[in-house]
């Protein structure tokens, strides 16, 4: 079966603090970009896998964002898996 | 004209050294993930941009990355702008 890539989205949660959010906005507003608004800042991890299912590549990787990847107490996460081309 | 949401992926340069990438992995084998290999993390930014068209926006999201939001010499970004319904 061929590997999947799995790529993780770690993001602040609505509503809470984003200091390094606010601090690229700010910076983007002196640089001149002005119409900028709303950033936020998180993470993006990309990983691969070896032959299991989707399924279970799936829980697995959330079983990874649980205990390791994202903050559940304030980041979301979203985790896409893809056939592994390379 | 409705507002753009910009997402930016910014990730370490193949070949250049990502010792976040490579602490995250041993850290998932020591926890038991040992289907893991190849971890790159990275910057995943969204932001939200007034209502100028698709082709001006694009271009100014290049204009930020290469000014501030990714570091050219050890990191590649990606761009992709979306209608804003929020």
């Amino acid at each position: 079966m061929p590997g999947l890539l799995a790529r993780v989205y770690v993001t602040p949660k609505r509503g809470i603090l984003d200091p390094q959010g606010k601090t690229v906005e700010q910076s983007l507003h002196v640089l001149g970009f002005d119409e900028v608004s709303d950033v936020t800042v998180g993470k993006y991890i990309e990983m691969r896998l070896g032959g299991a299912s989707r399924e279970a590549a799936d829980a697995r990787v959330r079983q990874m964002c649980e205990r390791l990847l994202a903050n559940g107490v304030i980041e979301d996460y979203r985790v896409e898996l893809v056939a592994d081309r390379s």
